[in-house]
């Protein structure tokens, strides 16, 4: 770990753990919208103390301005950080960033996971390479929660991995099963493995696959078998999981149809006096309705699969939504995220070995 | 084509040739939903002549009770008729089936489109065998339309195909671009490859070649280049191409947004007398709504890339969904939909031929 420079208050314990490193410049409002974020976590996380990573002239003032962040933070300086647009090889190549120093906390066990609102690409890459992927978890994925009419819903990937293969889509199983109990705090999440059906020629022979594995898994009680696009929002299953080409589409596919019907709603809430007075009627109900499916309350896509917790915030959100990812964040540390994967993995091992799938699962037939 | 009985009324003039042959007893309303739909059918499409296959004995009363319909149709009898949950390969050794028929009659050329409310998966089978695949396209879609904020898109596939290379993208691209000219009436329809972002690492390999080779191709000015999940309802482009895998899903996971925006909706109007007051005001407005947004309004899932047009019905859809179907069928025959697909096939027959592909379009490098 390369340190540029360590000011009087920082580390002066050498043997202080902090709960979280976070990126101080990552993300459009940044900084002031991470040092806001952090003055709301403070007073939800009792005993949180982050390391928080980026250019001290900038954060000292926030500091002053949120004593509430203040009184949790130790700054880490450094100036340099990845600009939102640059490439992940590039960002790899910048030793000193504030995303990559919050990541070495982490590494080095100096943190215990790391909150950032930057650049995606450059995120996973460096989470991959800095914090590595959890050891029995072949890649790591992307995971969020969203809403549904019951409950909340974990979805995975979402991104991460464009292409998979059964052993992915099982592992990420394994990964959305310990998120959900981490993070919904559900004792035992039902998961689900998206498909277009449950018809005979629907479907591909990886899914079948997985499914099979699922079924003969210590995870069998809890696997629900397929379920649909339709069944994420119904609330079907706790977990989703799917390859990260599909989630990606699905997950932005249900945000564009949300807010085709907000703007429809609006336009009808315009439409002349009477409508205007029957919104004001309406109001607290929408509002009660629009938290509930405020985007800031699904703030904080992690990175699941890595020796450490690692979330990413939405890099256009305010202090509301930079402080959900450092509530995912922590949840994930508190519950023993990690521990709960590594648990279950040891158990499915034998399930998971290329041997077994050489030699069973491998489908006969290929796949048109 | 094998007749079962010809009633009196029938197939008197041997040359006559129908606009659609309809089958009377698909669907779960049918053969009344079926009857009823035909009957407003009749007032929209002048000259429309249809040939109804199905049970006389249950025909016979509904077109008395509906004599629009009556004006219009031609019954063929057979009393076979393929149950809803029938698996396809047995549904393909029903020869005498209404649906079966129905085919029959476009494959011989006595009626240029056939529509159908019953077992998709039979549907798409005997489209497949009976109608068959137009020439130069390698495998029909399934493509339907949606609403979007700024107006309709046609998207395909939604499921016929679960894997796809990058020239049945491509063909997908053909076809979605001749039902966005017939049915939405578009002069220059614009095309989006759906994709999870435009970054270097993002998508894959066959989708970045078919984006090349649309660039490359007749279709070019009209090629918009890569679309994101949001894109499908933000009307940034008039067609949305994909996988019928990543299509089934998106589809459905939209419809499952509305829906649980919808269940919202209603208790926030049914939240205390105040907020039911306020749901009558803006009552006028949330029909449009609704109107704007009804799934009757896109009921007709297409076929195309075959030998005849052949729309699916949704199996549960009303009497008004119904006429929605037969409006998509008769836009298609009316604007020469396939004559359209085969006008640009063979501008594009050089760069879909499979030695164009082994040469030049085969990605050097495997995707990972």
């Amino acid at each position: 770990m390369n340190k540029t420079e360590i000011p009087d208050n920082s580390l002066s314990e050498q043997d202080e753990v902090f709960s979280l490193a976070v990126d101080g410049m990552g993300g459009d409002g940044a900084p002031e919208v991470v040092v806001a974020g952090l003055a709301a976590a403070a007073e939800r996380h009792r005993g949180i103390k982050v390391l928080l990573l980026g250019d001290e002239a900038q954060l000292r003032p926030l500091l002053a301005k949120y004593p509430k962040a203040a009184s949790i933070c130790t700054i880490w300086h450094t100036d340099q950080s990845i600009p939102m647009d640059m490439k992940p090889t590039s960002a790899l190549r910048m030793r000193q960033s504030s995303m990559r120093l919050a990541m070495d906390a982490v590494a080095s066990g100096r943190a215990r996971g790391v909150v950032s609102a930057g650049n995606s690409g450059a995120m996973l890459a460096l989470a991959k390479i800095v914090v590595k992927t959890l050891p029995g978890i072949s890649r790591p994925a992307m995971a969020a929660i969203s809403p549904t009419i019951k409950g909340d819903v974990v979805m995975l990937d979402l991104g991460a991995n464009v292409a998979c293969d059964w052993r992915n889509l099982v592992e990420f199983a394994v990964m959305g099963e310990a998120f959900a109990k981490a993070v919904l705090g559900l004792p035992a999440p039902s998961i689900g493995l998206l498909n277009i059906g449950s018809e005979e020629l629907k479907g591909d022979e990886k899914l079948r696959v997985a499914a099979e594995a699922l079924r003969e898994s210590p995870l069998a009680s809890q696997f629900h078998g397929f379920v649909e696009g339709h069944d994420i929002t119904a609330g079907t299953t706790d977990v989703v999981v799917t390859d990260g080409f599909t989630g990606n589409v699905a997950l932005k596919t249900g945000e564009g149809v949300l807010k085709m019907a907000t703007t429809l709603l609006r336009r009808v809430f315009k439409r002349g006096i009477v409508s205007k007075i029957g919104y004001l009627l309406v109001r607290p109900g929408l509002e009660r309705m629009k938290e509930w499916l405020d985007p800031r309350r699904y703030n904080g896509a992690v990175f699941v699969g890595l020796n450490g917790v690692v979330v990413k915030s939405h890099g256009g959100t305010d202090a509301e939504g930079f402080t959900a990812a450092v509530d995912v964040a922590m949840d994930m540390v508190t519950h023993g995220f990690n521990d709960s994967i590594r648990d279950r993995l040891s158990h499915m091992s034998a399930l998971l070995s290329p041997q077994q799938n050489a030699e069973e699962r491998e489908p006969a037939v290929p796949v048109s």
